[in-house]
């Protein structure tokens, strides 16, 4: 139900939340997002622009994740790039609607749970799970987040 | 963040209910959805195909709402048009990522919240709300189902 923008947006950072640290090229962090290169070029100002990722110039430059946003939820990196779009006016045009309709009402509180669920998870926890499968990971490649925490990633699923 | 299908499918079965009983046109719906001619049709044949509408012929015919719809949920109307696409499989095509990684779960919980919300909420109560606002009603339109309530809804601001 997200949109491209948002999933793409969100497998950037959730790259580089696992690489914590380290700059990512766009080159390299389109091939492990998946992602066509110029779609994630723009994904990414976006998300520099908001303040989510920070882009370090030179010959180890990149693409980091910026300060504090590990412990950001979902939402907010949703926020950056492709918000939710929450019904707040009628979507009929009906000018003397100056509330919405029971359906729109509850179309809209649907909207309010799936954010709900997407703020009460941060990034941290997406790339701290000790689920075998590794977010965007190929198998077997070993991270630097699995790394600090003292696990071996060798021999995982994901 | 539901489709414009689902969005014009479920302003289609509300307007139906609200009239329950009573045939009405395509161009009576497609005025009263404030949904292209065109479009609306190919959603009422799916509404119809699905067992949520039904079509009479001859010189009173048009789309009722078929016979227990009024009691289904939101969700069940747009299982029927346009269902919200849960996360099953990697959506990076990763052959390794058996099950959903940490990402991927988490954005599927959110639409299963999503789902929840729109599960807990029938047709019925879109149209017998007491919320001053009739869905898809213009200003002072009198509904059927606000008189079989032996409610005015003359002045109402709807």
């Amino acid at each position: 139900m997200i949109s491209k923008t948002a999933e793409y947006g969100l497998r950037a950072v959730t790259c580089l939340a696992a690489e914590a640290g380290t700059a990512l090229s766009a080159d390299l962090l389109a091939e492990r997002t998946k992602v066509p290169r110029r779609y994630l070029t723009r994904v990414l100002q976006d998300l520099v622009a908001a303040g989510v990722v920070t882009s370090r110039s030179g010959p180890r430059g990149g693409y980091l994740l910026a300060d504090g946003t590990i412990d950001r939820s979902i939402l907010d990196v949703l926020a950056a790039v492709a918000p939710i779009e929450r019904i707040t006016s009628c979507p009929l045009g009906i000018g003397a609607h100056k509330s919405l309709c029971p359906l729109h009402r509850e179309l809209d509180r649907a909207y309010a749970a799936t954010e709900a669920a997407l703020a009460a998870v941060t990034i941290r926890q997406l790339v701290t799970s000790t689920d075998p499968i590794t977010p965007l990971c190929a198998p077997g490649r070993r991270t630097k987040s699995t790394v600090a925490q003292g696990k071996t990633a060798q021999g995982k699923k994901g």
